[in-house]
């Protein structure tokens, strides 16, 4: 089959790879019908995922149709066409059970990360009962490539972390696919107003048409929060970057008594400036996503209250994954925000 | 009267200054019967405080007898004996309003902070209605001094803000009278174990004494709290000390889905290792303490449930304030915790 890989640092390619087979009972093979890049993805190429090793198939998001089951799956069948999860789960771990499905203790974030991935014609999904959802009946599954991930992440790591609440004034740092969810995520709490904080023109732009009360580019970031807010600082700050510069703003927008939610995957330590915020009465919190809000997601989905396709600004065909990967890592240029892979 | 005063780091005196005047109608005027010295007395001194300007009096806790109340006060009298909050609260602004009395507008931390404190003789505090609490019949004034700060402070900032439960492992990084205030709310709530970390060996025998499943030295911590929890991490992890070393270290101590609770008073910055911690479903709290449990710690400690006074290692008259602060500045050595000052 085959497969985009990962050759280190900046270097990845489509390769020919043996088709992936059941290892356990509890497995699925599944053939990709769309998949799509993250963010993450980027991360992983610029080095800042160290565990992520050469050879490793990339691609923790998709929507496919199963197959091959192993001996133990009697909820899912071949010919089941299914949402696969960013985040495996055994669904009986100490950590599952108390519905921290990122830390399963044989699973969590493993596709494209530790174990092979879903940017290929086939994955083997661990755990396919809990790791993955079946499409409900009148649900685009190209929309539904979005809540593999990124509108979980989003909603779960940013909104709900940082405790959107109606009313609250909200600052989302980072205008990228994950950014702009959150801010689709945090209007479903009729909050004050979100102001999003982004370096490119486009991305702003959208953030506007899609219900920002305003956009900016982070050097005007803290003059505006300070102006919507009378100085005060904003109750949920949300960063969607992934980098020390953003997350230590983000500790300048906030509010006395609100929240710093960090949903950027970082490689290196941030400055955190305990001489000014150990009395701000302040929460940060960090995580992967759980995918805990996954049916929420679907359900909202299904009754046209998530307009997750529009999120898609191109669509390639699998053949042309490494020029995908240019279009999705030049995105501003592109003016791309997710761009669909058709297998 | 006399009165201790902040001459600039490192530098203190007893001194001749006047005595106090109302200046709102909310206002009375105290005179002390007991005082103490604090952690956050010794940050002051050390410079980390840059807002405590040269002259100023220290201290912000202690029990007194008001002498004179401002025209708008009716709900205390001269005559009352009183408990002084460490932080001072109007009621009525838009963060009192929210329980958030830390941050009060015309108050929050201002004693021995920004205006002067109790480290003297008589004292004016400001909002005397809600900045105080009247002595309860039969509870002895002097381990009523330790309700000023340190026990709502460890309560709220450390035990609540990391939200210690039933059977959770727990950490308390600094045996000082913060960090032990920490262990004894900890308890409370029967969690399966609380550790202590500090480098004093007197202080961490009183933390085994105090209900401690163990104490041991920073350089131990990581391996113990590896070895109590299969390597796992400890749910509550509160930090009592306020140096980049302990906050960081605590970094390492926390399991996934835990909390570090900041307790400790901050300088400088220090480092957060996000690309270790993004991924690792933690929060981080850090804030000054609203002293929103001061109800329920008196009547704990009315009830004989919260043995406050055994926090008091020493006693010293007013007129040996410096040398009160002479032991506490050097507490391994004087095997100190709190000293009590005796007007």
């Amino acid at each position: 089959m085959r497969a985009l890989v990962y050759n280190g640092p900046s270097q990845l390619a489509l390769e020919e790879r043996p088709k992936p087979q059941i290892e356990h009972t509890s497995d699925a093979i599944i053939k990709l019908d769309y998949t799509t890049i993250c963010g993450t993805d980027l991360h992983i190429l610029k080095g800042d995922v160290p565990e992520v090793t050469k050879g490793r198939i990339l691609g923790h998001e998709g929507v496919g149709t199963i197959v091959e089951v192993g001996s133990g799956v009697t909820s899912h069948a071949v010919g089941d066409q299914v949402l696969i999860s960013c985040i495996s789960a055994c669904g009986a771990c100490t950590y599952c059970r108390r519905n921290m499905y990122s830390h399963c203790t044989t699973g969590g974030w493993v596709l494209g990360h530790t174990i092979d991935g879903t940017q290929a014609e086939y994955v083997r999904i661990p755990h396919v009962a809990t790791s993955t959802y079946k499409v409900p009946r009148g649900v685009d599954p190209q929309a539904l490539v979005m809540l593999s991930d990124i509108f979980p992440t989003a909603y779960e790591m940013g909104v709900l972390s940082s405790k959107v609440l109606p009313g609250s004034t909200v600052v989302i740092v980072g205008a990228g696919p994950v950014g702009l969810a959150a801010l689709v995520t945090a209007k479903l709490y009729s909050p004050s107003w979100v102001l999003v904080v982004d370096p490119d023109e486009n991305r702003l732009e959208v953030a506007r048409e899609w219900g920002a009360v305003d956009a900016c580019t982070p050097a005007e970031a803290v003059g505006k929060v300070r102006e919507l807010t009378e100085g005060v600082g904003a109750d949920c700050v949300i960063e969607c970057v992934g980098i020390p510069e953003t997350f230590e703003q983000c500790q300048e927008l906030v509010a006395p008594g609100g929240v710093v939610a960090n949903v950027g995957v970082h490689g290196t330590k941030a400055d955190l400036q305990l001489q000014k915020l150990w009395a701000s009465n302040i929460s940060i919190t960090m995580g992967l996503v759980d995918t805990v809000s996954t049916p929420t997601l679907l359900r909202l989905l299904g009754s046209g209250k998530l307009a997750a396709d529009k999120m898609i600004t191109h669509r390639f065909k699998f053949a042309d994954m490494e020029k995908a990967y240019g279009t999705f890592g030049a995105a501003a240029k592109e003016k791309a925000l997710k761009v669909l892979v058709e297998m």
